[in-house]
């Protein structure tokens, strides 16, 4: 009855918090989500597939689309670009399917930069405690590294006023429920449906 | 952990479109929501209770009320009227609890007016044709009764740009739990709980 755009979905939150885990969960359940497919300069790997894993590009080809302003956010890291493209982005919701996106906060903040219609989800760390521990837990880096992690963390969470909600991830089962509400109710809000309501009236009058 | 106001949530909608059901759907499960009592000045009628059913005030006393703008509505039926207290609604949402409030479109723009806070959800029909069938199986009306409730039902829904959601009445169980995706996600909005959470961090810092 309702024709109506996908909407844009970014879940977002400081490094450790959590967020490849919910994500993850959230996919390993009944949705209708279409995850986001990034864009990367980097070498393709035995079994990876275009437009599945990664759209693979050159590096020139990169940098025009940056130059073009094709992608949501970039980011390099050893040497090798990794992106939104915005196109994929935009097909997709105007095929009415909604696009989710995981990613840390420098990307999500560059995302809300060139897309502010999408909604953005900060996953809260349950306390900075949780946050150190699970750092730590990975188990693969030095003390420095934890500390410089840690600190960079904090400023992450400065950010949170870039965004429309916050879920704190004290357990992956309730944020995955609560994500899964916010994005029920978004496709309810008043300002993305009404034109269409009120067509729907206009055509039965 | 975090401490957090309630939120008022109001349903409302065109005459006919079935907000009593819902109401009543949303109440009969479990639910922390707290309905909210009006006041009147009409005559208490056996086995009604001061606070439960009603706040029974004399026409003097309402009026007096009003003034002081006390209330966050009021309409005037057959010589009584009848209000919404802003104060119990304080008082509940300031020690925790959601108020529910359900109301007709001219209430809740009234509302809306004296409480911008709010979250304000329109009831829509499934189809004027359905909106029509369902004033009609009242049975209690004649057709020109029912025409004027149809033309106040579409002036009704124009006002629809003054809510926050709009939720389709097609199914009472799906306009349920559309309702209460909206009640857990509002409260997830980062401007209602990005103090409490900075303030945490801070605690930890």
């Amino acid at each position: 009855m309702i024709e109506e755009k996908g909407i844009l979905f970014v879940l977002s939150g400081p490094s450790g918090v959590g967020k490849g885990t919910v994500r993850k969960a959230l996919f390993s359940q009944k949705t209708d989500l279409k995850y986001s497919i990034s864009m990367t300069t980097r070498e393709k790997r035995p079994g990876e597939q275009e437009g599945v894993d990664y759209f693979f590009k050159s590096k020139e080809d990169f940098e025009t689309l940056i130059e073009q302003k094709q992608l949501l956010e970039y980011a390099k890291y050893v040497n090798n670009y990794y992106g939104t493209p915005r196109n994929y982005v935009e097909k997709t919701l105007a095929a009415g399917h909604d696009v989710f996106l995981e990613i840390e906060v420098q990307g999500a903040l560059q995302v809300r930069e060139n897309f502010p219609e999408g909604v953005f989800i900060f996953l809260f760390p349950p306390s900075l405690e949780e946050l150190k521990n699970r750092i730590l837990h990975r188990g693969t880096e030095t003390e420095e590294l934890v500390l410089n992690r840690l600190k960079e963390a904090r400023k992450e969470i400065e950010m949170m006023d870039a965004y429309d909600y916050v879920v704190v991830n004290d357990d992956v089962g309730f944020a995955v429920s609560k994500i899964q509400a916010i994005i029920q109710s978004e496709h309810l809000r008043r300002e993305r449906i009404a034109k269409q309501y009120k067509r729907i009236l206009e055509d039965e009058l």
